[in-house]
């Protein structure tokens, strides 16, 4: 978190179309957690269990959604995450990338279509037919196999792998390691042996899509695999042939989504979620953390479990888990209670 | 999903030996699924479920197990999923790989064996000692460790990486990013830290194996771990040290398993199980998705569930789980009815 | 498991501080497990239940940790397994690196600093202001980002990735296909769009630290990542951006770690584990496979289970899940039996 020339708490207010209370001219210089800051540095709140921090914080300033009690000047924001990215991306920046042009020492196939401005790093490979637009950044080690078409201003990390026929949108980023469009799981059991069915469907990676290290994103059996625009996967996550991921969904790391299935827009998976394959999960639909899904889900709901289920009724029901012994031993007590009552009515009866 | 030249249904009914309700003229050029086959295409049956679809598909035949009523013509076949697979191959092919020869660009040891007509790509590592059989198809980044086997026919694709000493057989796919024969897990605490242990066992992928990108499989640490022949291996799936995989088994993406334990032949584990070490598994058991195994499993057994008990127990009981909350309120409910006719009794007794 | 020259089991029990029952003499050449251990070789006994197997071992010698009867020669220290370790370590040593020096095939910045007697292979890559220590094994395909800074004694096999400004201290061992410092997931959504985070944290790796092949540790968003001291990370394991592992961790396989999460020291996390970010988990705390922790946890607590509770609860806890259909039954007949005695009573009072 280097120092930055810094910016004064105004000109950030000004830019993010902020509300200033307190002193509009400390000189902010980086970004930093509410813990954290200290002179010169600016945070937020995200959370209002933290309110009480704001009495103590170091910071120079901080970013809130109203006004409230505070040490420091606070910059009042609607959204107050939304303004202290753009605060973040106006002090930091984006990663910035070297200008090295197609090194000599990558192998670009002949028959292969470079846009402008494009920067391809040693050990990148471009295979034949592959067409690539402008200002993108390819890192060493990185494969774009034959036929694959890829959109401008991508940027694609050292050792990711896109194979052939794959379609990459524009600003699509791709992480260290990720493979985009092997072949999906696809066998046909006769005999006692698996035989390969070739996987004919190619994956598609639509605008502004990032996918995280270490990632397998299959290529279809017959249809395609689909990763709508906007979304943002996670590292290690497993896609299945011919899933497709409607635009804006967070796919968490570790996610698993098997073959087939359809996913909704802006849709939520936390970490380690499992899908099974086949079936449809609606819009605006929230999984969490380690869920398991077996079944469609309605468009707006949020579920949680394995198996998941509506995360009103999960809540309760995962957390009861723990007092099973409990529950059992009532009902042993139970039984044995309504035992000795009824040899005491039989008792009385005789 | 390119079109080909064709066969007509005919050709392709005696190719896979089966038998055709109606035109058996019609040009087939390309495979699709049910829901999206059209003119020229032949789809399949795989579940009775979409039986109805045969009314209105528009594909120009499908593959089905038996006469029934539909708008399209049929390719009648014993197992029709296998049949559509061999038509699949027949129109399209698998994956063909361009012809290189070994590049210049390769980095091959002088002291490593390369059998004929292989295909090594830019960037591409042979160490010290490696023995590659004939025709095996090395992508750019693939890392051939020292002394490692591989056999014929074998296709590696970018950056995957073997390590030293590892035993390949013939006709394995390995896909991009995947590490096989990395140190396994071992380290023997002592003073409150972790020391290494040499994993002298090695890593053998018997003939026929396919493992899927971003895969882990662990070298042993004493023993070797084993994938035995024709297993198929699904992305981000991780395998532990000395783990013994019986042929024919299905291991599907994310699925992880501990050291030193055994499975037999022909296992299907899904997506996301996890099975604890030194256990043993039975042949012909069915593992459902995100199970956790933690004790020895039977031959021909079918699990689910973390833990993994059996399926038809399984099924009823967690779905329960989500009752738990009214199973808690019955007991309670029993506990105070109870009670109060307790209190009854008492009173009549009085 | 090649056979060494050897070392009689005398010289191998003076050199651990053992103690001999039996013939100190006898040659040991290699190491094996306890079921396959023959002439030559030497195994240990990890575990009270395998005692049986003394009777009838092929080895030639046993550690043990006390005098016990077997039909073959005894090597007991106080820890068995750390001297088996120390033996394995004499024996068959670690793996061994060829002296290559620095490939004119990589690529080296002319602005990095390289340490003495390293060793960087063809197609490996040191970006601008990278600084690397001595004696440091660079695989091919490694890509180490501008300004990365690694200690002493380092190994980073085939296709690893560590991202720019990353901190790698010494003796650090990555595996072949991991990530290091790759942006978190971090986005702000905003107008149902997802917009990216400068990821100005880094990914700091302490010394000692081993990471497995395709694991994904994500750099911090403002604060930064640390991996402590002594952790040992299994194969495709995940952690999110600015958490901090304490030293002497071990995370088996497939853990994913969410991001701002704090563990303690000498922690243990089972295969598949997953831990929600923002919480604290205390020291020396044990954390069973697969389970789910959205908890803090205090120091030396064993957990399991999705959600994680104490394992004296959750062994009988998750067990019983599997009688949830039985114990719905048996609350349905108390009910039933209830309603009947009631009706009895009803009717005498009539």
């Amino acid at each position: 978190m280097a120092k930055t020339n810094g910016k004064t708490l105004q000109e950030l207010a000004t830019m993010v179309g902020g509300r200033i209370v307190g002193d509009g001219s400390v000189l902010i210089r980086s970004a930093s957690t509410l813990g954290r800051a200290g002179k010169e540095d600016i945070t937020f709140l995200a959370n209002a269990k933290y309110e009480k921090h704001l009495a103590t914080t170091a910071a120079a300033a901080v970013v809130v959604a109203q006004e409230m009690p505070a040490n420091t000047p606070l910059l009042i924001a609607k959204d107050p995450y939304y303004a202290f990215m753009q605060i973040v991306v106006e002090l930091h920046g984006h990663r910035t990338h070297k200008k090295t042009g197609i090194s000599p020492r990558a192998s670009i196939s002949a028959t292969a279509k470079i846009g402008q401005d494009c920067d391809i790093h040693d050990f990148a490979i471009v295979a034949d037919g592959a067409v690539i637009g402008s200002r993108c950044v390819i890192y060493p080690g990185v494969f774009i196999g034959p036929d694959v078409t890829v959109g401008d201003d991508c940027i694609f990390y050292p050792n990711a792998c896109i194979y052939d026929n794959s379609v990459i949108g524009n600003r699509v980023i791709i992480h260290a390691g990720a493979a985009v469009g092997e072949d999906g799981f696809g066998f046909a059991t006769h005999g006692g042996m698996h035989h390969k069915i070739p996987q004919i469907g190619i994956a598609i990676i639509e605008d502004d899509v990032e996918i995280g290290s270490c990632c397998g994103i299959e290529r279809g059996t017959l249809s395609d695999t689909v990763i709508g625009q906007g979304c943002k996967i996670g590292d290690l996550v497993a896609i299945g042939h011919g899933a497709i991921i409607g635009p804006y969904c967070l796919l968490v790391p570790q996610v698993g989504i098997a073959g087939s299935t359809t996913i909704g827009h802006h849709c939520t998976l936390g970490g380690q979620v499992g899908v099974v394959g086949h079936i449809t999960i609606g819009n605006n639909v929230t999984i969490g953390a380690q869920s398991g899904v077996i079944n469609n889900i309605p468009d707006g709901q949020t579920v949680v479990g394995a198996p998941a289920i509506d995360i009103g009724r999960a809540r309760r029901a995962y957390s009861l888990i723990q007092y099973l012994p409990d529950m059992k031993q009532s009902i042993r007590r139970l039984e044995r209670e309504l035992e000795d009552m009824r040899s005491g009515q039989e008792d009385e009866q005789v």
